[in-house]
């Protein structure tokens, strides 16, 4: 028995007492950018309720083509306007370098791979970068509020990242 | 006040209560990509508890070059090989195309996204596609269990999509 046949079961458990369905577009009109990290359960941190809010969540929580593709979906189609990033202590992606990563890739398989790790050395810059991303890109227009955050592992918490002069 | 000043007065609340750290890697070794939807609560559909599993969500719970990403950093750096791939009914990537996207992007911003949307028109189809993709990928290498499911978001059930010839 694999992991995935005992969350299946789990799914049965939640079935049993699940109502629905709830209506397509986020009620709150938000869309979270975060962490893939387990540690995040994003709807429990936020005091997010079902049906609320677009959760979009990769390695390091940063904004890449495939976040401006989900949040330029989020905003145009189903009517999103706040978006709220989510990076952590204690994060995966400080603890190498692109090369590195890409060269054990590559020594492994043969092939470097085309695409950024995305790998960084400092939280809340990361945060501010994906912030700059996201005001730069021509398909994220209908931004009201933009906030980035550095969920805390040991407390809990959510620090908000303030703008830097650059 | 904002929305994501409300979630913030939530995550306090969560705080108050929070223990913690848990480790960085994922205790259950599994990774799941699934859609963005804000009806998809992954932590109580498939029964996860924090610090069991990377979670990865995109519009429609697809697989581009920066799930790739994600998956190999969970993989080779976290120890992640299971991995469960969720779509679900009612998605917003059934109701349009990739076509009419890009059209009505241009139209009002003047610039046609070089990104595919990854609409798609049937759920079973596009899940296979993802798991295709997967497969087919050079950097994803650690894996012992690959499946893909369909959230119902009336019942709260997963269906998996079995294999179909090509």
């Amino acid at each position: 028995m694999t992991v995935t046949d005992e969350f299946l079961a789990n799914n049965a458990e939640y079935a049993a007492s699940f109502t629905g369905p709830l209506p397509l577009p986020p009620s709150k009109h938000v869309a979270v950018v975060a962490c893939m990290d387990a540690r995040l359960d994003v709807y429990r941190i936020l005091g997010l309720r079902e049906g609320e809010a677009h959760v979009i969540r990769n390695a390091g929580g940063v904004v890449t083509d495939d976040e401006i593709r989900s949040l330029a979906i989020s905003q145009r189609l189903l009517g999103t306007t706040e978006i709220i990033l989510i990076h952590h202590t204690d994060c995966g992606m400080l603890t190498f370098t692109d090369d590195d990563f890409k060269r054990a890739v590559q020594d492994e398989v043969g092939i470097k791979p085309a695409w950024a790790a995305e790998a960084f050395g400092d939280l809340d810059e990361d945060v501010r970068q994906s912030i700059r991303r996201i005001e730069a890109s021509p398909f994220v227009t209908k931004t009201t509020s933009l906030r980035g955050f550095v969920f805390d592992v040991a407390t809990g918490k959510l620090g908000e990242v303030r703008p830097a002069a650059r």
